[in-house]
């Protein structure tokens, strides 16, 4: 057990979810390591919601309800470590949830709705056709969710899936601690912050949306401005070290 | 497989090899999200051995060739990932070996053992007793290695243990790409580069040392100032990628 008052609490808890969902084969091994990597940047980030980072947030809540077909894409760090977020913000945006896996196999795609529906997500089902221009089954997506979407929001995202859905035209917006990723930098909304902080700032900024505010969050958008503000954001925690 | 060609291709095979060797029991799941916050850090540092790491690695070289009773403390990580790099670095510095793990069981130090014998490695046997001021099974370790050892290699080690080892009035050598934890804080040299580029070139400096090239590095290090200098490669980093 770790003690709720240790400094570094939240990261900790993370860190043995992950585990524990490689254990139970919803996470790979693969994607303990892709956490350890996400852990290393929010550490240099100081581990709290940067301003750019709540404003990435809101403007992420922005094109979501702007959306006509929002989707929201999960993989298994994500329902490791925030299913019960994703139903909050797929509640508040009117998303639709579609389980979509780098590492795809039948049990791992049950084994992961298995556990978003008890935290009580409605999971997209159906027959997955290879819509997305890649090789394998990392193509493979439902032509009524992802295929259809016109704004998909990709939590810990690789590089090559990012980069296809913002070839099909649609607005992809995603989480990614790593402001250097190519996912970060190919994305339409860059969110440098950790999963379980960024999510619910989603989603309550979905419940305050304003056509106003949609429209001048949409309209000011600058990712390059995002992603500039999170390299800051880790020099300055450099600088503070060298002092 | 990994084309051998791929810019990142070290990287990426001993992202692979972590994963096998969780697979095969060496690594524990902790393991390969402690080896993904190595590779972010390395990633920082341009995934290659800078000025200072390789002062470092001269002085770690330094200090091994001047001890009575040196060790090379390895763990599950190391020894997935370095075998062969430790068989070589116990026979030019004359250092010897012993398991010591974090999550200890006696399947794992088993594993470990005929894992590192089999890449010609001979390791340290006997009955391990809580000889560091630690709880729990981290305080196990050899009276007749690290408990009687007066210089110990210890790569990838958490902070605890590199503490209780400084503590106890051991020199400590850590290979840790973080330069801001506690290991790399408290060690009395701290290399800051990736365990595979480390090793070999301690090796080449245990080969090459004299005795006023050793006396000349013990007397000169400044392990303060090398983490300084590897805080400031980052921000190099950080730096170009905003140019």
């Amino acid at each position: 057990m770790i003690p709720d008052d240790h400094p570094r609490y939240r990261s900790l808890v993370a860190r043995e979810r992950i585990a524990d969902a490689v254990r139970s084969g919803i996470v790979v091994v693969e994607g303990a390591s892709a956490h350890g990597r996400g852990e290393a940047f929010d550490y240099l980030l100081g581990e709290e919601t940067s301003a750019s980072a709540a404003r990435a947030e809101e403007t992420a809540a922005a094109f979501l309800m702007a959306a006509d077909r929002p989707v929201i894409s999960v993989n298994g760090n994500t329902a490791a470590l925030a299913a019960v977020e994703i139903r909050d913000l797929a509640k508040a945006s009117g998303a639709a949830v579609e389980v979509n896996l780098f590492h795809r196999t039948e049990a791992r795609m049950e084994a992961i709705t298995a556990h978003l529906n008890s935290a009580g997500v409605s999971v997209l089902e159906g027959t997955a056709e290879r819509l997305l221009p890649l090789s394998h089954d990392r193509a493979l997506c439902l032509r009524e969710g992802i295929g259809a979407a016109d704004v998909v929001l990709v939590p810990l995202e690789d590089g090559d899936r990012c980069e296809a859905l913002v070839a099909m035209g649609k607005t992809v917006i995603t989480i990614d601690l790593n402001p250097l990723s190519r996912t970060a930098k190919t994305a339409t909304v860059t969110i440098v912050d950790e999963l379980t902080r960024a999510l619910p700032n989603i989603t309550r900024a979905c419940r305050e949306m304003t056509p106003e505010t949609q429209a001048r969050l949409i309209a000011a958008h600058d990712n390059t401005a995002l992603l500039r503000a999170a390299l800051e954001q880790i020099q300055e925690t450099l600088a503070d070290a060298l002092d």
